[in-house]
Order: structure tokens, then sequence, then C-alpha cells
């Protein structure tokens, strides 16, 4: 209860108690409006309460703090004021909207309610005051409606419900034979607000509060509420978003976009969200509510020529031509104030334009780059500043596959190009059907009329989301953009049945279960699973990289295990290879009978005679990696699975294999039961068999280094996995310095290798000081690291792991994003203890963390050489790196 | 090269170089003999080489510094001195013995020389010294028999091949048709050495060396050599004694015990080894050199009268009452200066009385107690010094169960009582065998006719061991006593066969394989298993228990899941439970089916109905356990393993299973199934069954809380198990609260219990100043914490685990002695960061580790307030506990 338990912030006017800057304070939404007002830009008066209020209303069990009363009727005098009108006035009622939000938009998550004020009374006196008996009665029907279901919980029971208010619109429209709202007469509006009242006292057993203030309390606490459903509450464990920060609550005089031709209301972008091209852009809707535009309900017209894609569509510019002006003026005095791309909202009321919302607008990948790099150029912004603004996961979008230009594509529709990205999945029209599906690894692709908050969790699971409805500002659109999922909106061509699963468009009928694709930079819908290739990357992304190479002091090298991968590492700007893993090369082609033959073996000298039959193959491998990534270091691990994952485990392969190896199936038998072990990860694997079988440390070292030898500008670090003591370091690199120096003699050569170790045990964190003496190189293996710090099990956690995100015992799944509290002390520890003893020890990290942002930035701040990743997530860590030396 | 390179200390004339507190520099044997010198004893002059120079000598690659020749030629010059002869002279040459000495005893470990000095001239010279002629060419052909094996390496190539001296020997016995070698005459002896000395020639290629200095520097390296001999090496593995130690050498003049009946050797304790009892105890041999009494070839006479067994004995005391007398005073002497029971060694040449050796005595755990308190009462020592000198590991022996008395025991045989302790096993004949009979975990009995330092290992893996020849300080003796294992030695009744694998007595044979029981208490051997029943300890135990638990500061728990455990730990000093294990509890009678109901529930009313069946099962336990620590604290861990741990995996089973509880086999297959983990160690089990499962925690806190209300004087201290992040011990410490102020509520019973928790996941030590922040006591669990912090899973670690030890890259098994270095940091910063947020936290510690008494060392050292381990541990705890704080 800081800042004297100021709990209220008001704004309108030409000036404001809060500014931009107060967004964890008054939510994102409420911030901008305090700023806009301060910037003399019209905005209805209002006010915000706190963010902070939420969090107190939910410690007090959803009670208030005295003070809140008074605070909240100051706020109501000032908007009196401002707007000159009175709350719960007969004659001159003011009216408000109450609105959440919260510091990080999300978007249709949380509760609305509009009209707030009207009564029987006050209904009549805004009939009089607007000289408009229908509009009065339609947003009074309008604030029954949504008061009843959003505050007062009158819903549809479940899914095949009808909606109690949507039968009786329908029953008032037969009893008056007409077809569409807009034909409703005023008297049928008032039997809507007569009956709705009835089906409210009927089903919630309890009346429609007439008195403004009571209805004001009740949208607030609706609000607070919502911050805590069911729907809000999964946003954001998907976006990793704290419940702790709460949302705050905007009071805000209502100004009407349905009072006419000469109203309306839109959204726009200052920059067009999917290709980031600086071009004002934007849809609006005549004599229409905000609302309508983004629930998609109405498919809504441009607001100038350049978002205009048909003939028949009238721009804003060409209907109101001076709201227009206004418009542009104030997008353009905004953009210059946020140096940044901004989504906007406006109301024209009878011809005058109002500001509702301004704030940072979400884009495509392509988008973020343009809008960054252009900005730069127009010294709006600095590269530095390009470069934070750009979150690096997004960049993901752009480096995978896009659609073969030359596969044919049997497009059957067209829809907006509403996010960016190439998806094929089997149809499925139900997001929890989605979401079962991708559980049983099934790929899909989501198909609604339009889509709403709940179906958020099917989005998140399907590969892209094709919508009939909705604009390029739809519910379906934003979202998507968000995840950075494929979406194509607006397909009107398509007719869904839910009801049969399926759609149809010109004849053709896609099924639930049929394979489709959606390009969701052109719109295009196609049949069947069409082949993707490797995108082009424009120039705003080389640019990016090249002001990200320039900032960053973490080195980026990449995990692979193939001299393809190394290519499309070192293209995507590895600086080598970080891990090369050598037991894949163990499973190829005729190579798995020699592995199985030293398997087998009864002796070192039978082992040796297998392991000389593999040699040359590794060897080759090598050679071919080396070729690729000449002249930058290569960073090879021995061998680390267990012995028993090289062996068949189902009988009739294990007959094939004693065939094969001309030896009786009970010694095969026999062999793979000794080699069965209760917990593998922490058994007889990585040095552990190295010391055992010094043999196989013998042939890969060998191979190493004659490869090295025979590729001019090899760089090998050899790497020896699962080491828990310094004594067994030592025995490996005894084995592995005689072999290379034996090699290196024999080929009369000079190669610079390094002998280092993987640190994937906490002993071996903890000890570090102890290894570095004998490791010329560290490398954090953090997947195995995990697993032993937290005593858990990556293939077994399924059982519980979700359920803890899902509780909050964890925040993250720690496999994905490094545990930096728990695993990070033991990270930084070895860091520390190894540098004490070895001032020029290398540390890097290998595990799939390295191509985690907020991994990398923690990296970064111990002080790890470089980040290691897969070879797609390259250019993420790189830009990752980037910004962590920026904010360091 | 400390001490100004001095390598070399001299004794013996009154006065020495050393002293008795130098034995890390001289050894145990050179320390000694400087110390009796020094106290006027006589002492044969010598010197002593330090270990020190062993060291060097094995970092110069098997080299000595140049100083070493000068030091050596001015040892020599000294012993020539005060025993007024010269070496290498050939009327008067001095003789030598070399012998090892490390800093703790490795009986017969490493390599002896004697009558080193001997050669052509010499042996006329000692033949016309000594009058007599045939002792001088013993003398002699003894020399090159035992130089051409030790220093020139002449042995039998095998198992079954003859040692090519004994061939010689048997030879010429053959040829001058004698049986025994006393009958051998003067020329025989010297036909003797010319075969000798050419056989080494032809084998070895190199001729004997007449040289003294010669032979003297050679038997010098062959004792330096000796020390890294595998023999040794296994031994100090064994012993956990440090390679790095190195041996001492001592090179000392020659005394004769076989110069005729007025001479003799011998060995004897200053106390009995065997019970304690104060009284002088030992053995000697008329006319012999005094490896003949330590290798149990001729079995030796008592020295006295208390160590008279039979008649026709006749003691060194009647025999030769002069010496006696001598050695009786001499004994009294160095039992006051050391305070400490001695092992001494003599020889008594033509009459003379000369102390070759004095040191601690080994003794029995029986006999260590007896000594210790009688020495507080006589005044030689204190308490403090007595715990100090007490092993706890030793107590082992007196805690385990005897024979019952009122078995049936068929006695074959009676041999000495040479080690206490009851011993059922099957027979095994060979050292090698018993070895492998052991790893395939079956119980031996190592029955040898005599052994020797090669059976080391064998007799480590035997329960007990058997002899038929040597006396109660034979080699079999002696080790068995320090392994603290049962031993029957010089049992000549019984015939062995090693060809036919069997033994044979008074008509009964003894086939490999077969039972035997041997009582190292009465020296009785037995006939098939014969049952065991609970020790009586003896009054010194409590008086030394007594003191233990004045002096020690840590709490000593135990680890038990039933009333009797609990009872019989409680009866060993335990002050509580520190470890009572819950799942144990599940398997009982029909319990396990309530469990396998609890699994197979679909949903939680399923399980909870299951659960209701098992709390009345669990309560009563508790209850049990609860009367039996009355007053004390009992730890109950709450659920652990996996699931899966509680269904069947043959199929046989499960069909039984799914006739029981009335459901398909496939069901029960598909469970099962879904229960497989690939690391179940990581996996589903600890808290995360409680967490996702809430009712089974919910049942067991009830069960506790209702049977704490129902005892009085219950104290309990629910554990949550394998908590690693403090949310997780959040969520179980709300649930285990509420159903315990529910139970408390409904009892109207006040209960003192505790929540607290496993440190057993790295990372809880590592965030354990937040979960302090929770749990009111810590426990580690040392068990799982060592396999997560060192990667090693104790049930796979088989394959290697052994092999690193012997390696060398681990100094102990882990999962015996805690690894300080690695996981006691652990511990340590668990045990640091759980007090920095909660000052009255309890610590404890309930892995394994809590019974050895290194480790028990180390929890004092960190602080912990308690240790828990198996009942029969509890003693060796108490004592270690005494013993840390005395050391701290």
């Amino acid at each position: 209860m800081a800042k004297g338990n100021k709990y209220v912030y008001k704004f309108g006017g030409g000036k404001s108690d809060g500014k931009a800057q107060m967004k964890n304070l008054l939510g994102g939404k409420g911030a901008n409006l305090a700023e806009m007002s301060t910037l003399g830009i019209p905005v209805p008066a209002g006010f915000t309460i706190t963010a902070e209020m939420c969090t107190v209303y939910y410690k007090m069990n959803r009670k208030y703090p005295k003070e809140l009363d008074v605070q909240i009727k100051t706020g109501i005098g000032h908007v009196e004021k401002v707007m000159g009108a009175k709350f719960g006035d007969d004659k001159n009622p003011l009216l408000v909207s109450v609105r959440s939000g919260a510091r990080i938009s999300m978007p249709g998550m949380m509760d609305t309610v509009l009209n707030l004020g009207l009564n029987d009374k006050t209904a009549v006196g805004l009939a009089k005051q607007s000289g408009n008996e229908r509009f009065a009665w339609d947003a009074y029907r309008r604030f029954v409606q949504m008061y009843g279901d959003v505050v007062m919980g009158l819903k549809p029971q479940s899914k095949t419900d009808i909606d109690p208010f949507e039968e009786i619109m329908d029953e008032v429209k037969k009893e008056k034979g007409v077809k569409l709202d807009v034909e409703l007469k005023t008297k049928d509006l008032k039997e809507l607000v007569r009956r709705f009242k009835a089906v409210i006292k009927k089903r919630k057993g309890v009346a429609f509060p007439e008195e403004p203030w009571k209805q004001l309390w009740g949208a607030i606490e609706a609000v607070f509420g919502s911050w805590m459903g069911d729907r809000a509450i999964k946003y954001r464990q998907i976006n990793k978003i704290p419940h702790e920060w709460g949302t705050a609550v905007n009071v805000q005089a209502m100004v009407y976009g349905n009072m006419g031709d000469d109203s309306g209301t839109g959204v726009a972008f200052t920059r067009n969200p999917a290709t980031g091209e600086r071009k004002f852009y934007g849809e609006y809707l005549i004599n229409a509510q905000g609302e309508d535009v983004v629930a998609g309900t109405r498919t809504p017209q441009p607001i100038n020529a350049s978002t205009k894609s048909g003939k028949d569509q009238k721009t804003l510019e060409e209907v109101m031509p001076k709201p227009y002006k206004t418009l542009e003026a104030i997008y353009k005095k905004l953009e210059k104030h946020y140096k940044e791309m901004q989504d906007i909202e406006f109301t024209i009321q009878k011809g005058k334009l109002w500001m509702l919302q301004t704030r940072t607008g979400k884009r495509t990948a392509a988008a973020t780059l343009k809008i960054a790099c252009d900005m730069v150029v127009e010294k709006l912004i600095d590269e530095k500043t390009a470069l934070l603004r750009i979150a690096p996961e997004q960049l993901d979008q752009l480096l995978h596959p896009m659609f073969d230009p030359k596969a044919k594509k049997e497009v059957i529709a067209k829809g907006l190009p509403a996010s960016p990205g190439a998806a094929t999945g089997q149809a499925v029209f139900h997001a929890d059907e989605a979401e079962a599906w991708a559980k049983d690894g099934k790929k899909v692709i989501l198909i609604r009329i339009e889509t709403s908050p709940e179906d958020i969790g099917g989005m998140d699971a399907a590969q892209g989301i094709l919508t009939a409805r909705g604009g390029m500002t739809s519910h379906a659109a934003v979202v998507a953009r968000g995840m950075g999922k494929c979406c194509v909106a607006g397909c009107g061509a398509i007719n869904i049945s839910y009801k049969n699963k399926q759609f149809e468009v010109g004849g053709t009928v896609i099924k639930e279960g049929d394979w489709i694709s959606l390009d969701g930079s052109s719109g295009q819908v196609m049949k069947g699973q069409v082949p993707t290739i490797k995108p082009e990357l424009s120039g705003d992304f080389g640019k990016i990289m090249g002001w990200a190479d320039k900032y960053r002091t973490l080195q980026v090298r990449t995990n692979a295990d193939t001299p393809k991968d190394s290519q499309v590492a070192r293209d995507f700007g590895a600086e080598g290879i970080g891990l090369c893993r050598t037991e894949h090369m163990f499973f190829e082609g005729d190579r798995i009978k020699a592995v199985r033959e030293m398997i087998l073996a009864d002796d070192r000298a039978g082992r040796k005679k297998a392991l000389a039959k593999l040699l040359p193959m590794q060897k080759g491998d090598f050679i071919g990696i080396f070729e690729a990534m000449r002249g930058l270091p290569v960073t090879i691990r021995l061998l680390d699975p267990p012995l028993h994952e090289f062996v068949p485990h189902e009988e009739a392969q294990q007959k094939e294999m004693a065939e094969e190896m001309g030896v009786s199936l009970e010694k095969i038998k026999q062999k793979i039961s000794s080699l069965h072990e209760f917990n593998p990860m922490l058994g007889h694997r990585g040095c552990r068999l190295g010391i055992i079988y010094p043999e196989i440390t013998e042939m890969q070292a060998r191979a190493i280094m004659e490869a090295a030898c025979e590729v001019k500008g090899a760089q090998p670090e050899i790497m020896v996995p699962l080491i828990s003591t310094v004594e067994e370091l030592k025995n490996q690199t005894e084995i592995i310095r005689r072999v290379a120096q034996e090699t290196l003699k024999q080929y009369k050569a000079k190669v610079e290798y390094l002998v280092g170790t993987m640190i994937e045990i906490p002993r071996a964190a903890l000890t570090a000081d102890k290894i570095a003496e004998v490791a010329e190189f560290f490398s954090f293996g953090t997947n195995d690291l995990t697993q032993m710090t937290m005593g858990l099990s990556r293939d077994d956690s399924g059982k519980f792991l979700p359920a803890y995100v899902e509780m909050g015992i964890l925040k993250n799944d720690p496999f994905q994003v490094l545990d930096q509290t728990g695993v990070g002390q033991l990270v930084e520890m070895g860091v520390k203890r190894g540098r004490k003893t070895n001032k020029t020890l290398k540390v890097g990290i290998c595990g799939e963390h390295g191509g985690d942002p907020s991994s990398v930035e923690f990296c970064h701040r111990v002080g790890l050489n470089y980040v290691s990743c897969s070879p797609y997530r390259v250019p993420i860590a790189r830009l990752a790196a980037a910004q962590a030396a920026l904010k360091g």
C-alpha cells in the first residue's frame, strides 16, 4: 500500500495523474490514456483503479480497503466535471465503460462492461439528450445484456446451450417479423430490456440493479474477478505472465460510434503489422460500437487507400475526411512520441474523434525487423534500441521452412494473410479437440468460424488457424500473430459445419482429419500437405544480425552431428560446434553391426577388432564435419549413452541379430539382460564406458585426430562426458593425449586441439576447481545437469511436470527454461571455481537451454564464453546474446 | 626432501636419532626400535631408511638421490661400532636383516631379507666366530634361498609349480636319505648353497652377488619395490591406506634364536589380545628364527603359565627363567611407557634377550573395551584417551548375533579361538574361490592348512576362517582379528585335501559347498548352520557407552520401520527414530491389495476408498512404533517409492492380481505399463506422489496424527520426501497441517509435532534457505543425495564402481563412506543456508552414512543435531560421535 494509498489515477481534460511509464501500476491501457491526455490528444475522461488494488483485493480475500470508496467518488466527480454530465442523473446522465487493463495486453481474456449508468430513468434522459430514442434504448438493452452476462453470470450452461439473451432476441425478432437487429424499433428494444431483466431475475434470483453506483461496484468486481478466471489464468500460463501482477480497472466516459452515419469506430496500426511497411493501416465500421470491430462479427472497411484490398470498399478517408485528417495527425504524433509502432483504437461520435487506446502494436517477426530497421534509418531510434525491441523468440518464425514455391498446390480458398508462416496439419473444428489431437502427437489446423478467448488452448496446440469471419485485427489474427503462429482469417468462402465437423468450399469438402495447408503470408488455403523449403532471409534480418554481432560478447555455436546440420548452422552464423554427439553416428547403416560386435565381444581383443571396423567410418564423419566448420572449433563428445541403447529389445530383432552375428539367441539375450539398468541415466555411460573400455576412447580419439590431420583448419575440441571426479578426467585425458601424440607423429602434422569435459553432474560443478586443473574447457550439459540437480527424469516427468507448471510449483518447464535459482547456482559455481584454478578455461553451454533467450542472458551474466544451440536457434541466440550485453 | 635430506636414522647402543612419535617418517617398526633403544632396552643396532625415501624413490622413477649412499655407509659404520663387527669382514662379519616398516603394520605384505652379508668367505668367518659351522652354513643357505626368492625373483611359476629351492632341498634330502632339514649335515648345507646359486644363475641368468654392499642395495630395492607389489596394493585398498605413505626400510644387526637350545624366539602381547585380560601372553619356539613363529609352520609353545593350554607344553618361564625375567621387566616398562597394550617380538641368542619390535597390539573388540576400561582403572589413561582408542567399527563384532547356546550343535573339531564371533557359511578351500562365491552372494568359510598374504582377498570375502596349522599369532589369526572376522586357527585334527576340495575329521567329511559353523570365541567347528541369538553385552561396553554419551554432542537416532527394530535400537541407546519408512508397511499381508486397489482406481474417489482401508492398518503400525519410542521423537517419512514397486511384473502374478481385483488382465497390464519409468529414481515418487495424489498424504498424515493422539508421549516428526523446490513443501505442509489440526480437534488432544523434509535432491541443498522457511527440520537423505550428486545409480554401479575403487578413481564406495569432497559440500551448504533463515531448524542425517564413523565425524563437524543409522550401528555412531567431539 505504497504511494499513500492512492488507488485511483485520473485522466482526461488535457491532464493526468499518471503517465506512460506507470504501466506496472496502471496497466498498459490506463498508462497510455493518461499519457495521451497529457499530450493534448482527445481522450474521454476517466480514471484508473491501480493493479496494486487488484493484489490487495485478493489478499483481503476479495474485499476492498475503506479509502477506495472515496477515491472512486472523487474519480467520478472528475469525469462528471470534464465531460459535463452527471452519473445517475435523469436528464444529463454520465455513462461509463469499465474495462480491464493489465501490464501486458491479454486480448479478450478479461471482462468489460459498457454503457454503465443506464437504468429506466437515465435511459429516458439519454434519449432526450441525444435526440435519438432508438439509440438510447439500444445502448440500454446492450448494457443489460452485457451486465447480465459479465457481472451477473447469466451465460449459456453448455456449449450446445443457446445464449439466453440471444434466445430472447430471436423470439422478439420472430414476433416482429424482422431478420436484423437494426430493424427492431424503439418499443421492441424496450421490450427486450424488460424481457432481459425478467430472465436475469428468474434464472439468477436477483434483480438487475437500477442504481448506477451499485452497477459500478459490480462491474469493478467483475473485472478484478476475471483476472482469476480460467481463461485468463490459462493465457498467463502460456505467455508466462505472473499471477501476482494483477489488472488495473479503467472507468471512462462512454463515447458512441453508433450514433448514426457520422459516427463510427475503428482500430489501426501506425505501420503495417504483417509486413512492417511504413503505411498507416486500419479498419473501421460505420455506426458501430468498438467491440464490433474486434469481435469480427461484421467485416470492417479499410481506413485508407493503402489498407484497401477490394474495389467496392469505402475508406474512412473518403467517408469522413475531417476526422480522418485529425486521426492522421494524432497517429503521427503518437509514433513520434513513443518512437514505436502503435496499435490504436478510436471512436467518432457525431463527427468528433475520440482516442480510446494506444499501445505498442503486435506484429509479425518480419514486420518487427523491418520496423526496427526503418526506425533506425528514420533516426527515431538507435541500433541498440532496435535490438532490444525484438523478442528473440520471434525470429523463429522467419527461420523455419516455407512452402516450396515450385510445389504443386491445390488452392481451395483465399482469406486474409493474418499471420505469416507455413502450416500443414489435419483439420479439426474445436479447440479442445485440437488440444487432444496435439497431445497425441498429431499436427492439426484449427478451423473456426471465428475464434474467441475460450479457444486459446487449441490455438496454441495447432500448427495454424483458419477462420471464416473477422479481419486482420480480429481475435484470431491478433492472438496468432502474438504466438508467431500461421493464421488465415476472414476466409468467407468456406462453409463450416461444426456439427458435421467439416467445411465445404467450391465443391471440395474437407472433413475432420483431412490434411490441409495454410500460407499465412498469402492467405492461401490448400488441400493436402504442401512441401516446404528453406526460407529466404530479408536484408533486415542480416542488418539486425550484424548489429547483434557488433554488440554481443557471448559467442554462439551450434549442436550438430552431421555436415549438413553444420552447414545450416554456419549459414545462420554459428561460430563453431559446441556439441557434436558421436553416438548418432553409431546407428547408421552397417555400423550398428560393428557396434554390436563390440558389445558382444568377451574380451578387450574382441572389442578392439570391432572398433577397428568403426574407426574409418567415424573418421569419415569427422572429416565431413571439420570441412563444413573449417577454421572454426568443433567440440566432439565421446561416446555417451549406455550400451544397451545399441541392442534390440524385441525378440524378433534379437533373433535377427543372432543370425547376423552368428551367435546363439541365448547369448544375445544374456548379454542384453546383463546390460539392463534400473536407472540408465545414472548408470554405465559417459566416461564410465571409456574408463572400463579404454579401447573405445582410443578409437574415438584416433578417428578425431586422424580426421583433423587430414582437414586443414580443423580445430577439434575433444570432450569427455559425465565427469564426476577429476580422477576420471585424468584417466581419459591421458589416453586421448597419448593417442593424439601418436597420430600427430604418424602424420607429421600440427593440430591445435583441446581436451575438456562436460559439466553435467552436480559433483563436477561442486569440484570444478579440481577438474579445471586438467580440463582445457568446460561445457555445461544443462539437460542432464537439470535432471540430476532437480532429481527429475525428463523422460518420466510427463506425469507430473505439466501439473507442476499449472499449479505454479514450477514457473517453467526446467528443460526449456534454465532453472536459474537451482541449476543456475551450479553453473555459476562451476564457472567461478573452474576459472579460479585455470585462468584460460573456455566455458560454454551445450544443453538445449543454449537457444532459450532468458537462459542465454543468464549465460552472459555468469561469464560463459559461448552458448551452443540447434542450428535454427542460432540467430535467436545471437540476438539474445546482444540484448544480454546491452542490458548488462 | 625436508630435514636437510636426512634419509637415514640410526638406533642402538642406548641412543637413537629417532623416536616413537616419528612413525610417519620411520614407520612403526623403526620408530619403536629407536624409542626402545633410547629407553635402554636391548635392541640390535641398526638404522632406518625413511618412508620419505620410498616416495622419492618412486618419484625419481626408481632411482635414489646421491646423498643416500653416504648416509647408508655411515649407518653401517654405526652398527659395526655398536655391535663390534664389520660388514663383509672375513673374520668377524656383521650380518644384517633388511625389513620393511610402514606407518601402519601390513603383516606379511612386504619383503624381508635376513642374514645379509654372508658369502663364501664371511660364512667361514661366521662359522669360526660362532663356533658352530653347521649354524653358519644353515644361515648362509637360508640367506641364498631368501635372497634368490625375494631380491632375485626366483619363485614358483604357478600355483602348482614347486618352489625351485624346495625342490633342491627335497633332492638333497633324498640323496642323503634323510627326512628332516635338521638332519642335514654341514657338507649337505654347503651342497645346498652351491646348488641354490647354480639354479639362480641358470634360471635368472645372473649370479648370486657375493659382495655384501651389492647384497644390501639389492635388498633395499626389493623392500621398496614390494610396497608396490600386488599383494601390498590390495591390502592397502582393503584397509584404506594411501599409496603415497610409502614404507621405511630397517637395516639391523642380526641376532639368532637358532644358535642352540639356549636360543629361541617369540612374540608376545602384554595383555590377552582375545579377551583383554591383564596377563602377559605369548608364544615362543626354541632354537628357531623369528619368522618361524609368525609363519605358523611349527606350533609354538606358551611363554608362561597363563598362556598355557596343554599339559605337555613347556613354557619359556620354565625353560629359560633368566631371559624370561628380563622379558617381563621389559614388557612392563614398555606398557607403562606407551600406556598401551604392546605386541612384542624378541630373540634370545645364547641366553641373551634382544627386543626386535614393539608396537600397539591388535586385539578383539571385547579385548579393546576391556583393556581401555582396565587402563582407566589403573590410571594409565583417562576416559577421553580410552574413548579415542576404540575404533568404532570394531564394536560391530560385539553387537551381532552369536550362536544360540541352546541350539543343538554338532561339534566336529576344536581349534584355537583366534578371533571371536559366530560365522556360518559354505566350505571353500581356495581364497580366489571364496572371492568368487562371495561375489555370487554366497556366504563362505575359507578353510586353509595355513593362510598366507596371498589369501587376503579371500579372507576378506569369507564369513570366517578355519586353519589347520598356526597359533594365536599366526597370519590367519592376526589378519582375522584385524578384520574383526571370526577365525579358528591351528585346528590340527582336520585333514585338508586341496585336491579333493574337502576336509575329513573323525570320520566326517566336509566337502566344498557343505555348510559349517565356526565359533571364534571357543574354537569350535560345527557341522551345518547353527542358529544365532542376540549377544550379551559386557559391563565394559556399558561403561564405554556411558563415557561416549558424556562427551558427545551429536544425538544418535535409528532407522527403524517396526516396533521390534525400534526396541532393539532403543536398547542400543537410540534417542529416537530418524527414519521410519512407511512403504514397507504397504506390503504386509492384505495391505498390498488395498494399495493395488488405490493404484488401479480411475479417480480420486476410488483412490480415497482404497486409502480408507489402509488408514487403520497404518495407524496400527504407528501406534506400535510410538509405544516403543515413547517420549522420543519419531521421524516418519511419507510414501516415497514409485507406484510400480507395488504391482507385480510377472504375467502369472498379474493374472492372479486381475482375478483378485475382479478386473481384466488387460487393464492390469495397461496400468502397469503406464507406470513404467525409464529412470524411476528420478521419476514419479516422493512428494510428487503426494502432490498429484493429495489423498495419499492426507491418509498418511491422518494415520500418524490419530496414532499420536492415542499414544501418550508420542512425538511425531512428519517428513516429506524428495523435495526439490520450496513450493512442493508448501503444498504438502498445507495438507499435513490441515489434517493434523482436524485430527487434534477431533481428539481434543495436544500433540507436539513437526513437519520437515528430506534433503536428498541437490537442488534442495542449494535452495535450503528457502526450504527452511517452511521446514521445521531437515534430514539429509545421503543415499539419494549421493546418487544424484554423483550421477551414480547405486543399483547399477556394480559394473564400474569396484573397478573405480581398485583404480583409485574413488577412494571409497561413496554409498558406504560419505563423499565429503562432493556430496559433503551440499550437506554443509544445506545446513548453513537452512539455519540462516530458520535459527531453530533441527538437522539430521538418515542415509546409511549415519552409521559410518568417518561420516559421523563429518556430521559433527558441520553441526548436525543428530545422525540416524540402523539399530546395530547405534553404539558405533555413539562412540564415533564422542570421538568427533573429543577431536574437535
